[in-house]
């Protein structure tokens, strides 16, 4: 007995709490018919409240109506209340620019959700079967599809929408319905991506069952079910792990030690990134696996400063040791400084916890076997007024061993490769005739020791 | 270029090392054609050893014997030594009762295996192509599969077994294969499953390219990596547990604690159930699904003492708080005991660690609420002779109310649904007569308390 089959799926998966109250999906079609008759049936036993909610979707005209006034009456019939709404999804899906199955799709559930709220119900029952599952599997695989797809639809979502006929085959609904004279109206939940489906129902799956495996519906059933399994089990170690080595910044950023993501397996690093991009922009829809492995190379990549711009507006950035997901852009903040250096004592660069030490020495004194990127030798006597320490701006420039005159600064850190966010953190010594050392980088011609060099100033700085 | 593709495949999986030895099996067709020109071309690159192995499986007669003396010329021109052998495997697998298929494949392998040890080489070199992992994996969707065969076909087993050719299509190696003048033979590779796979291949392949998905091979590829992924992360977590709850008995033995057990995801149960199983018959070939279920059900049933037989000899056993899984019958341990009881007193059962007492009581000292299944109050005048406590057996009988005769204890047992393995730890309480007491169970009719009933003995057992 069908019903049977059903009470046990609505055991198995917990689908019904005794006292529930719950707003079913009505097209009109066997499926939802049959939903509808058997929660009815088992109302008394879980004790349920039940509602119905037919959309009108304004595509089919006249046939339309006539669903409506089938609904209407079928609910009338099983004394249930039945909310009928019309709504125009070609003109929504035109002004939103949805295909007509996703506008349809989002109508309909945005109307459920309305009347759960309204009659204070806590379940959505829709009327998804066995046949739907299949082919929504088949049509997977042949698209490609990772893990969580072929897990294929779920018996249960959020706790909150309930499918408790997909374990039910489609013939066995239409025998429900005829035994019972519910003659239901042509179904119209097959709306979704109707052309494609229908191909899989009508042509792939007959040419299939006949060819390879008559009992293909059990054969992918058990399939999905183990695969449920090993799903579920690799979506809870992610997600332990996904708690454990993500930080909220806010509501919309969220950052990961680049160390840390490396040292996770392969399977539970494609899930983790998933649930960033989730954290950022509420969902994963429109986000395909080539995205997941553009982050994956991002991560991989042996540059620090990186970012790439994903689907809605979600941004990657690689900074440093951090991987942060984010839908906001990070502006790179300039940090200014400037310091008055002592010819010989120290100073200390506090915006970048950086200490400079000055001496002067004689010629002899000069150990050109301790000079490396941070510490140098400079000509003391051609150095004009007050030594300073600042930031870089804008119109810099500084002569180069070679090049017969000066090169603007900007030229010389795009030549340099030196990440945008860097540039503004790099010192620069002047005088008050130009740039004598971009620290780390370039010395000035100007300033280098030679035969006539008498007095020599050594300048060091290291962080602290 | 092909070439470049197969380097990379290569490398990706890490297929040669420097100096690798590789036996290759080459049948004359495309693929394994393709194979062994590829290989000689990097044989310099890797610094490689080549071996060719041919089998004439000795189905197709002449046509076979053309293919040897191809893969012989073909070898020779690439001064490769070739080991061909010739085997008649339809009388090899009507003796071993394999399927055509099966044995060829089983014949194949152990002269590769043969091969390599003879010429000391470390590889095995098969040219398994993109098509054929498409194909076994539409295969095994539709036949039915966990994520373990979604994986399809590996691109390195052992470290042994390496399959360079699995990124390349057919069509690839067809060209390749007629660019370089190979001239292959028809390729006899696909002897395996050539019905079902010929029908998977030019037909359904074809329509759902045409009809859903014309990129169907790139889907499938991307599916089937991510799903390595996965597996090989569920491989890992359950060889972790595996290791951690399975103790190992003796090389054929292995067992786990109930308790322990069900604290497992069901994930990581069912690839521990499969384990466990490999561990004791060495594979898991012709374990099914469904015989994975049945120790699960196994495991949940509440009795303690069962056992179920599985394919290849293997038994599972249930027994107290263990899963046993083995290849030996467990036997049941016969105890034997058998003690005088004193008609006022004590006695121990050591075998079973019980307390037996008894009491001599005039009959208004009876207080038969405190009878329960373990204290009895019997005719003390109707006991003939000696009491004695001792284990069943054979040809025990035992007079039942209402039954106006005796019942065999075997029997009786049935009817209690008393599992073998308990039945002889059951004391019986007997004198010179028969049976008094089948302990926890049933009373003997002879030895009532009645209307005449003037001196009662109390009889106690419980455990120390």
């Amino acid at each position: 007995m069908i019903i049977d089959k059903i009470r046990k799926t609505i055991e198995r998966y917990n689908l019904l709490d005794y006292k529930d109250s719950v707003v079913v999906g009505l097209s009109g079609g066997p499926d939802s018919v049959c939903l509808l008759h058997i929660l009815n049936e088992l109302k008394r036993e879980y004790d349920l409240k039940i509602y119905a909610a037919h959309l009108n979707h304004k595509i089919r005209g006249i046939e339309a109506q006539k669903d409506a006034i089938y609904c209407a009456k079928l609910c009338d019939d099983m004394n249930i209340h039945c909310f009928i709404r019309a709504i125009d999804v070609p003109k929504y899906c035109k002004e939103n620019g949805y295909s007509i199955e996703e506008g349809a799709r989002i109508l309909r559930y945005n109307m459920f959700f309305e009347i759960k709220q309204k009659v204070g119900a806590n379940k959505i029952a829709v009327a998804h079967n066995l046949n739907d599952q299949i082919e929504t599997i088949l049509m997977r695989v042949i698209r490609g599809t990772g893990l969580d797809g072929l897990k294929g639809i779920q018996h249960k979502r959020d706790d909150v929408i309930i499918r408790p006929l997909l374990d039910i085959k489609r013939d066995e609904i239409e025998k429900y319905c005829s035994e019972n004279n519910l003659n239901p109206r042509i179904d119209q939940s097959n709306l979704e991506d109707v052309y494609t489906r229908n191909k899989i129902r009508l042509r792939l799956i007959p040419y299939i069952e006949e060819n390879f495996n008559p009992n293909l519906n059990e054969s992918i059933s058990r399939m999905v079910t183990l695969l449920k399994d090993d799903s579920d089990f690799l979506d809870k170690e992610s997600e332990k792990v996904f708690n454990d080595i993500c930080k909220k910044e806010d509501s919309q950023t969220i950052k990961i030690n680049v160390n840390t993501f490396n040292g996770v397996h392969k399977a539970i690093k494609n899930r983790i990134i998933r649930k960033c991009i989730n954290f950022v922009i509420g969902n994963i829809k429109g986000i395909e696996q080539k995205h997941i492995e553009d982050v994956l190379e991002l991560i991989q990549n042996q540059k620090t400063d990186l970012k790439i711009n994903l689907p809605k507006g979600l941004i990657v950035y690689k900074k440093d040791e951090e991987i942060i997901f984010t839908d906001k852009e990070i502006k790179h903040e300039q940090i200014n400084y400037s310091y008055k250096v002592p010819k010989s004592g120290f100073i200390k660069i506090k915006e970048l916890n950086m200490i400079v030490e000055t001496k002067m020495l004689d010629k002899h004194e000069v150990e050109l076997n301790k000079e490396d990127k941070y510490t140098k030798y400079f000509d003391f006597d051609k150095i004009s007024g007050q030594l300073e320490i600042r930031n870089r701006k804008d119109g810099d420039k500084i002569k180069l061993l070679g090049l017969g005159g000066s090169k603007k600064l900007k030229d010389l850190f795009i030549d340099l490769k030196i990440p945008k966010d860097e540039r503004g953190k790099i010192p620069i010594l002047c005088d008050e005739k130009g740039i004598i050392w971009l620290v780390g980088y370039r010395m000035s011609e100007d300033y280098k020791i030679d035969k006539t060099t008498k007095k020599v100033l050594r300048v060091s700085i290291e962080n602290v």
